[in-house]
């Protein structure tokens, strides 16, 4: 059956991305290659909006996070780790694998992270660096980034960002806002297959750098960057990841970010508006709802795995569950990367139609009827 | 130009690998990648020759070496690493990186570790585990494995091998030359692109891993297994080298895998019979060539990188220079992977046209004759 991918990552690749995997494979250490990598990472310095370095590593976005610990911070550094869900929660697991003393701010899933209470935790107890999530896959959560690196600084913490499910969906601006490392991962609104991380790293993140004393190796920031600065890797890196990558980022400089931003906030309103049309309860708190994706809460009655299971078989509309305590409890419709309004009103449509088909009290074409009026307020706004 | 690809890693992908890089993104927590995923598995098994562990991890085979140090050793644990080139030292430097107690047993360059000189320096100094490189790849030497994992477990030290261009081109049975971890790359004669590493445990390694204290978090054997034994992932996969993954695992069945070691020994031998007939000093000691790829030293007076740069401008051959202080003083040529007797004759005629232009005094066609001679031979040892 012909499917849709909805999920909030691997992210649908458009075909131009596709069809760029399949290049033959070239030398790593050759010409092609070189000039190859240092069009990329000006590319991605665009997208990050940052002067400073930018690096590749062959790996999913959980390296990009192990990254940004074990190269700033030594065993025993205090750590506040703010979470909002499963990804805040991985950060600091990592943090503390790798030995520092992390105290978390945890707040309810599905609520985004409070500035006043972070900045009142930094108070009580200074640390060394303050994890952050941008936009929290698990619960449909865009956090206010900016408030949060501000508070961050003003304490004098290192700002450690995974804004993995975040950049490109949302705007993110590396330099302006002060984040000090910033990990991305290449399946979400990239375009891209997984198998890529992308770590900005700002001076300061740098000075901490040469004092941090936690292990690494293959993750370590001086090894890719002295090979990076001679066009290099110091190991072979993901070429059809990379051929993708080239086309992806002509795509976002085709679009422009600030279109991108705009599609993705009229899409994630859309599909807001579509599933309340429908009675189904939102989880994110509104006024902090993801452009990336957005999750929905179980509707009385209605078993989500059966939900999910006719929506992939009867429609083909491949949709997210929940995570950890909330597998069943929630579902995800991801909506970041290469869609487009087809998708969302598709996707509802036959969201609606499985419900219905499972005894749901919903009126054929309402989330859709209730989309379309959505996009078109935002048509009319821009 | 149409280009020929003899380096050894990344190496020419089968056409049927590389459209498998174009599928469109899955879901990654869904049913067909789960059966995906046990398929590889049993597929990694068989060529691991293992009834125990294999884990994939989303990496570059350096990745893979970390994990096997970082999951089974404690920071202060004695190390004896056996090094005969950059890629022994790099195992080592890993250790080390993550405060293992490392001693080296260096060969010279060019040279096969002596596994009696192994036996003396373990009963000098007791090790924990024992660092192997099975097929070196900055030389071109394949170390006698059998021997020096034997005389590895008669010390009680833990094996752990990194076979990253070894396998599939020369024979590794994981279960019966009892090796704890061996570490393989998939750009290698795995025939896909990089972007993975597989590493193979076995049940000791898993009881030193229950008492390893070293920092780890993305490459940890503990949390990868137990998402695997569920048919998931602790992280995104590399969705595109795993769908090439099934397509190599096919031929790699159809074309047995003892065939490929006797392919990959008959080119190699073609490979040094060809050189030799053109008066190159072949670096490796022949009694332990290796059947993946062939170093080559300078010939008097030819600028190496000059050859290279006709081979590949001229000629559209690519091979690789040498590593470390060898960097201008060797050429490597890769034979390992999708490599046919065309891509070896192809290779030793651009070999002989451009030393020839460059004044190096052979015979137009020497070096082609000589492999032809040593194909023929080989067929008729068969």
């Amino acid at each position: 059956m012909k499917s849709l991918l909805m999920i909030p990552g691997p992210t649908p690749c458009p075909d131009r991305v596709l069809r760029a995997l399949s290049q033959p494979m070239i030398n790593h250490r050759g010409p092609e290659y070189m000039a190859l990598q240092r069009e990329l990472i000006a590319g991605l310095k665009r997208v990050f909006r940052t002067e400073h370095d930018v690096l590749i590593f062959p790996a999913s976005g959980t390296g990009g996070l192990e990254a940004a610990v074990a190269n700033t911070l030594s065993p025993g550094d205090p750590v506040l780790a703010v979470t909002v869900g499963a990804f805040g929660e991985r950060f600091a697991e990592i943090a503390e694998a790798f030995g520092a003393d992390v105290r978390r701010l945890a707040f309810d899933w599905g609520q985004a992270a409070d500035p006043g209470r972070v900045g009142e935790a930094l108070a009580e107890r200074p640390a060394r660096s303050l994890l952050l999530t941008h936009n929290e896959t698990s619960t449909g959560i865009l956090n206010d980034l900016p408030a949060l690196a501000r508070v961050g600084r003003e304490h004098g913490a290192l700002v450690l960002v995974d804004s993995i499910s975040g950049m490109i969906a949302a705007d993110l601006q590396a330099d302006a806002w002060d984040l000090d490392v910033v990990v991305a991962g290449s399946q979400k609104a990239w375009m891209i297959p997984p198998g890529l991380t992308f770590v900005s790293i700002r001076p300061r993140a740098w000075e901490a750098h040469q004092q941090a004393r936690m292990a690494r190796f293959y993750f370590d920031f001086t090894r890719m960057k002295r090979s990076m600065e001679r066009d290099q890797t110091p190991y072979t890196p993901a070429l059809p990841q990379l051929f993708g990558l080239r086309e992806s980022l002509a795509m976002l400089q085709e679009e422009g970010l600030e279109a991108s931003f705009r599609r993705h906030a009229r899409l994630a309103g859309a599909v807001r508006r579509g599933a309340a049309a429908l009675g189904l309860p939102l989880f994110a708190d509104p006024a902090h709802a993801s452009p990336a994706l957005t999750a929905v809460g179980a509707p009385a009655g209605i078993d989500l795995r059966e939900l999910r299971r006719r929506l992939r078989e009867q429609h083909g509309v491949v949709i997210a569950g929940g995570q950890g305590a909330y597998q069943d409890r929630l579902f995800r419709i991801g909506h970041l990367g290469y869609v487009a309004e087809s998708d969302i009103v598709a996707t509802l449509a036959a969201l609606e139609r499985s419900l219905i088909g499972m005894g749901w009290g919903a009126e054929p074409g309402a989330a859709v009827a209730a989309a379309e009026r959505a996009l078109a307020e935002a048509e009319a706004d821009a």
